[in-house]
């Protein structure tokens, strides 16, 4: 069931393919942010989003967020990476790789996945997450965070709470943008500049975190990291000694063993975070909710095949265009829809309520485009094809496709589109059948298979 | 459950009895709008409204809207029409009449439904709808739009995307009044008026029209209807051929023949749209709730009889009141109320949380009140009767009257009372005793039964 | 399942132990106000609070607020109250300890509740409450209001409406507040001032309530109040005849009784208000969910063990902390945490998602404290100890401690937190296990047991 989102207000006479607006170097890795309060679309979306390239043995320290975060990893083909959550009242499940077995009980913590290409992770408000980078090429990923989100009871901002580090710049910056932003919309608001200060432990009494903590006063201000310098993605020294491969591989099996029961297994008492599958690979061809030999494929996660997403009330798509292949214009009943390219480029065409054009262009890998509620688009491949991750803003987002098989044409009378449209019966016919492909339309120029 | 709403601003010192704020004459009929921007009570109560008339052969184009929709039909007596939804995915179980064999594939189109007075035809946010008057009187129907419903992600606006026809007129006057009431608002905006545009299709190039529908472009222009002047409500060439009456009224019975089990048959898993009754009569007397032969009747549909409106989380309420009578003075706990004269007139009373009378008048046949969640109202039948119909902004809306058998005066304690309002107990008791009748009151002056 | 609550505008750079904005003075008893106007805070949070302090024989007048309440009884330690509540179409199931036989059917009312130190009291928005105090000593309660809650369906202020009485000086200066408010946020809204009137029936015509009633217009007019001077807490004149104790005493027993059983009956079937239970104890030690001897404790009430919180949509949560003991630093993943501190002080520190310190003072018996969603905060007992009951805007409020045996220290692996923090596996090993305590700590200088 549908959740009440942010009030948003929606100026949307013009719309844009958005580059980030704000990028930040870490000691290994780059983080670029689209922060909503910089567009009027990611504002009236309710959803900011950032893309981390993670360098070699690099690791994201671990944060949270006020609102629902929704992951996916673009990179590496040959790249692999590990994601720890941090989950209140969750048993530490898992055990370091050492085999010191005096000091077993003291190496335990919570459940660790691997992730790799084509992967969504999905993390409630309020959840820690790290991420680490145990490959050789860089993993890239982007997160969307859904600030209008009802799990956010703060306001139409995305705060990011640190667990450790201390990412100066990464914090000036957004308290720059904040600041713009605020005294865009009113006079007030000026004089609130303070400066940034790290990590959550570092706003505290360094003899209350001893105490806390029950360790002394130095390791006490080690958890301030008042002069680390190395903001929010840092090198780890040696490999990160997490676990096993081979224990991860045991889980790997279990989990591909009960993948088929996870729905059925789903109901209100055991809905604890604590056994809900975080990730998914959505990239799997094999996983489309539609195929088209000639045209690409289109694959729907939301909260009937990842249950945790109805807690995040959101719904992942990912879309793959071959050269030239058409997207079939069509709406979103209950949901904005936030784009972001993987790969290629393609058209899009984005029509409002008084059916008016605002959006006709050109749209790049790298770049995000919102297709906010209700408004009509249309999407076409270019020569180079055109791929997608796309988050919606329900836990079961609905399209309403305007052409095509299943589709509001069809599901029109004969006679009824004759008068809507002052045509014969025959071109009624032709409107509604001579299309019968469904959502993911060839071309005359577009080839057989992923070729390009 | 209650879900949110949008958040408004209730500056409600002084209601008024609303007439509509814009009419727009088309071909085939008249439409009349109570638009949001332009009412302090209907952006507090988050609804808009609109009075659609139309002509024998008249045809509502299809449109959807950012909200949950809830029409009732308030005329005529002898006239009949149509409604269709369009609904993403679900089957085309309907074929048309003509029995052209060869052709019968290409003929079938969603389910139709017969409408007739006293009927309320739901649809939720997104969902496409046409109407159409087969009857030889006009058909007169009124929409609710619940812009502060949950299912409205954009901003705190109605807006109508239609799927044909080019509401040249009425697009104009709509943008008209909403950058009127955001230059009220704010200074800025002022410079953003582009031209509408028409329908969806309008707005895309003819070219990606003609290979999304595999049509040639000169069929692809007529989609854009550039030069229709038709307005929203058109006429009909010939009689629209959809589909027999024979089948319509094999419909009929096996609606009858399913309608007691239609609340056993709801569950989780069966919630789909396709299968959800759309439509329900609320003016049969044998349904009410609540009948006094000396005062009038009152019926409720919410989530349990209608189950759809737990999607659209509204309550609609039919009040007949008989010449004189009074409805109870009550006060909605969880929903606003935005009230429809469809007969009569009547005086109402409503009382702000300060005891301020913010409301003492007569209102009229086709007039709307709001009475905002929590204010208590009270209402007398003038000697015409007074009839309405009401939308609640909650599925499952819950009235407290304040006099009568079943009472907030009934529910506190003899001595309690006399202690409150420094009387007897005796009056006390006259007080909490007086009145035997629930909610629908007879007075001296009423008369036996529905007379006027 | 977690809602949607009123959007806010957070400015928290600095928090504040509040004080009561607003008193006043009634006949039988105080009203000290937490308005939500007042405090940046308080509306970010989106809970504004009242204490009501009512002397012997004082009764609190029946009224109904715009959002969910929730009351917590602070004292006396040999104080008793009873609390009654009236519920639209709950029958009247309660008789007066009179037996006057022949009028029996005329006395009857809807149930009652003895309350007393450590209950708390859960009221739905629209659902009318009146507290006697049929004790010695005075009756004192803190009733939190949310009116950031779902159910709240018109602007971002408590509004009290009356069931009986005049509170002249309450409304008066309440009215003032709010005016202050507007005026402060913008330039209109200057000449709204209206007298306040009252009570709800004070707006209606005479006329009309007596013809309602079936009473004379005298006894109309009595229910106005018009010239009633005694405020919201007025002196009853004898005792309050209601029911007998031994009545109440029977009721106790079957709740006992039934207590075990309440969340197996709980289902979606038989979810009214009338069987729910409102009250529950909240105080007992021994349904603590945290203890620890040397400590202190921690309870928890949420929609689990009290399932009309799930309606609310608000969790409870009472903590004594033992004197110089820690609550662990720790974050609220879904909720704001409104707190009251009912007995002695503690020094509290709460850091916001910049690692800035925004709060870092004592907080003393009777002073309320708003720690927002996600933000860092610990405290530590004075010598005095420290006892608070605090309501969060969730109906199943999720805390994470940062250290402790359950905690998200532990949760992250050893060699994780040996690079985060750039200390060696062997202090990372110290960080997560040297606080074998959960989430109550002791503290050297903490003694054992509860000695202040």
């Amino acid at each position: 069931k549908q959740q009440q989102r942010w009030q948003t207000e929606c100026r949307l006479d013009r719309l844009n393919a958005l580059q980030p607006s704000r990028r930040v170097e870490s000691e290994a890795g780059i983080s670029e942010y689209w922060d909503l309060e910089n567009e009027d679309e990611l504002q009236c979306a309710g959803v900011s989003a950032v893309r981390h390239t993670i360098h070699r043995r690099g690791l994201l320290l671990p944060f949270f967020t006020n609102a629902p975060d929704l992951t996916y990893i673009i990179q590496g083909m040959y790249s692999r990476g590990i994601q720890g959550a941090v989950i209140p009242g969750c048993p530490e499940t898992y055990e370091s790789g050492q085999s010191q077995q005096s000091q077993r009980s003291q190496q335990q913590h919570q459940k660790v996945r691997e992730i790799r290409e084509g992967d969504i992770v999905a993390a409630p408000a309020g959840v820690a997450q790290w991420f680490y980078n145990n490959g050789d090429s860089p993993l890239v990923l982007v997160s969307f965070v859904d600030v209008g989100n009802q799990a956010n009871q703060l306001d139409l901002t995305a705060r990011r709470f640190h667990l450790g580090g201390n990412p100066q710049k990464d914090q000036r910056t957004e308290q720059e943008m904040r600041l713009q932003s605020r005294s865009r919309r009113s006079e007030k608001g000026a004089g609130e500049r303070r400066n940034p200060n790290g990590n959550i432990f570092s706003g505290f009494d360094v003899k209350i975190l001893a105490e806390s903590f029950n360790i002394d006063t130095e390791l006490a201000r080690k958890l301030q990291s008042k002069n680390d310098r190395r903001e929010r993605i840092v090198r780890v020294r040696d490999e990160l000694q997490i676990l096993s491969p081979s224990r991860i591989h045991e889980e790997e099996r279990r989990h591909e063993y009960r993948r088929g029961y996870d729905y059925e297994e789903y109901n209100g008492m055991e809905e604890t975070f604590c056994t809900l599958r975080m990730r998914h690979n959505i990239d799997r061809p094999s996983r489309a909710d539609i195929f088209n030999p000639r045209g690409g494929r289109l694959t729907t996660v939301n909260s009937f095949n990842l249950p945790i997403l109805r807690f995040l009330q959101l719904t992942a798509e990912r879309g793959v265009l071959y050269k030239n292949a058409i997207m079939a214009p069509h709406f979103n009943l209950n949901s904005h829809s936030v784009i972001y390219i993987t790969r290629g480029s393609g058209r899009c065409q984005i029509v409002d309520d008084f059916g008016r054009n605002v959006f006709d262009g050109e749209v790049q890998m790298g770049q995000l485009l919102v297709v906010p509620q209700n408004y009509a688009v249309v999407k076409q491949a270019s020569s180079r094809g055109f791929e997608w991750i796309a988050v919606k803003t329900n836990d079961n987002a609905m399209r309403n496709p305007l052409a095509g098989r299943i589709s509001a044409m069809r599901a029109m009378p004969e006679d009824l589109l004759a008068n809507v449209f002052r045509i014969s019966r025959e071109q009624a016919r032709n409107l509604k059948n001579n299309r019968e492909e469904v959502t993911i339309f060839s071309t005359q120029s577009s080839q057989q298979g992923r070729e390009y």
